[in-house]
């Protein structure tokens, strides 16, 4: 999934998304709640209407927002209040509210309320965030009206440690969720921690359901979480470090801002068959990055996107083809510098 | 000519000038000359390939820049020192200098070196630079390689004084140009004296070449100027005011970060056929404003673009109708609030 933080792909037009094939965009309500305002989407129809987006979309319920932006005031096993990072004013979200944001915006998919925490934590302080996380949980599946024909995931957290891990899997996976999300990981640990944590998280869910690992991530992360049994992943790397010089290529990651790239007439990939790699140079897409120009947030961002879907269509291939076990090992080297 | 100062119209790709039907992009030496440099652009097969954009281009000889981006050091009968904006290391430029950069880019259109005056500006001081003009278009004529297929364009200054407006048109229409430039003009003087000043400028002219305006301007402006004879103009502001918020459409100028648009789920322009208007609101554009998301520059800059392609293919319509007169007076009122 692209990221629409606020109801836009940044730099990306709905046009480009569907030429790119993207399946499904994440937004996110905590932003979209505080600016337009839920009002103001429902009253024009949602958020598909909206963006004019009819494909899937999916929102993250601003757990991690809240808990992550600073904006946090007090957090009780009521809900949580916070405060908006954009004008200061004072906001509660109890689960069966971010249940009815969520479905009033419209999204196919919202995601459930939880707590999560960050690492290093300690045990204590997981639990209890785990705990509320899970009660919170069966809040969220209790509010979820079920007539709108949207679909409700369930998140797991459990930080760092295996038995919360599963315990909360345990207690998530016995409630009726339309998708399983894994929340808390790739959030500052070692990437050997990450991967222990998510086979704990996933040993025991539903095979039938989707599994969604949130925030996850660079490419060789991504294909590690689908041998372990990921279906579903939203990342903005390759967004945010396509305006920022950075492209993804079949030969790794490469830095446009490089001196080296100041007189290259070669494409970015010579791989790749995106409209930026067949029609300008690292030159010139350089220079564009030099000059401060959007033009180049544009063709880099559509050259990553590109790479993405690529690199998943690659993977489900490889999948039925049974040669998936090679194809993580050549990423795997790609990106290992 | 829609403005590509750093060899890219702001935010928009090639593909979308081809779409908008785009004949000419106008450059500008002075920036490409800092950066990436003449060397650099000329060493990767001339501005045409670097930017991949194979219709015409015209470049800017920088004269405007060095004396306006307050990087001028010295002038002389000679040229003109300057320093760069960007790492304030210095340069010249005589005449002959600026035509040999601009031929080394190769655009298809390239324009004399001259001496601007802003506005308010005694007589003394616009008479010695109009003099200075004159004697430098004089020696860029002379400097010109005629075996590339290029074009030089002659450029007439005289600031506000109509005399000396009328004697440098006749000495640079003395001169054999493949078109004339009127300068100096739109630097902050009242709207009469430009096209009081405009008529005394291209009295005399030849009719058979192309009359450039540059830096004009506003649709009533270029129609007004259109009345007066000329074909050709350049003007920064539909991508400037797209990506700041402003549109104009058919019913003027309108800028989208108002309150009003919070809510109204029409198009930006009803009249308008661009994908922009068939396929966003005016409160969405507005929210991606707020949020100051590319996508708002994007789609307010393509239409704007868009509304100019279509208000000049008007112009030519209406003069062939014999019917320019009207058409002008309709827009004039328009753009009258």
């Amino acid at each position: 999934m692209p990221v629409g933080t606020q109801a836009t792909v940044k730099a990306i037009t709905r046009r480009e998304l569907l030429e790119l094939n993207a399946q499904i965009v994440l937004c996110n309500a905590y932003h979209l709640y505080l600016r337009p305002g839920v009002e103001v989407i429902a009253g024009l129809g949602g958020l598909h209407e909206f963006m004019n987006w009819q494909r899937p979309l999916l929102t993250d319920s601003g757990g991690y927002q809240i808990f992550s932006l600073q904006s946090l005031r007090r957090v009780t096993d009521d809900g949580v209040t916070f405060r908006s990072h954009l004008d200061g004013s004072e906001h509660f979200f109890s689960p069966e509210r971010a249940v009815e944001v969520q479905q009033a915006m419209g999204a196919d998919i919202i995601m459930a309320l939880d707590q999560p925490v960050g690492y290093p934590a300690d045990r204590a302080a997981t639990e209890q965030a785990t705990e509320r996380s899970d009660a919170w949980a069966l809040r969220c599946r209790r509010a979820f009206r079920r007539d709108t024909g949207q679909a409700l995931f369930g998140i797991i957290q459990g930080g760092m440690y295996a038995d919360l891990r599963r315990r909360s899997a345990e207690r998530i996976g016995a409630l009726d969720w339309e998708g399983y999300a894994v929340g808390g990981l790739s959030v500052g640990e070692p990437k050997e921690l990450t991967f222990e944590m998510l086979g704990h998280t996933v040993a025991d869910l539903p095979e039938a359901a989707p599994r969604y690992l949130m925030g996850v991530g660079a490419p060789p992360d991504m294909l590690r979480a689908v041998a372990a049994g990921v279906d579903l992943f939203d990342c903005a790397l390759p967004t945010r470090l396509g305006r920022n010089g950075a492209a993804y290529t079949s030969r790794g990651r490469l830095n446009l801002k490089n001196a080296c790239y100041q007189r290259d007439p070669s494409p970015l990939d010579p791989e790749c068959e995106c409209p930026t790699c067949r029609e300008h140079s690292l030159a010139y897409i350089r220079h564009l990055y030099k000059a401060g120009e959007i033009l180049a947030a544009r063709l880099v961002t559509y050259h990553n996107l590109h790479f993405y879907f690529g690199l998943m269509a690659g993977a489900r291939q490889a999948i039925i083809a049974g040669e998936f076990a090679r194809f993580l090992a050549h990423w795997e080297r790609v990106y290992e510098e």
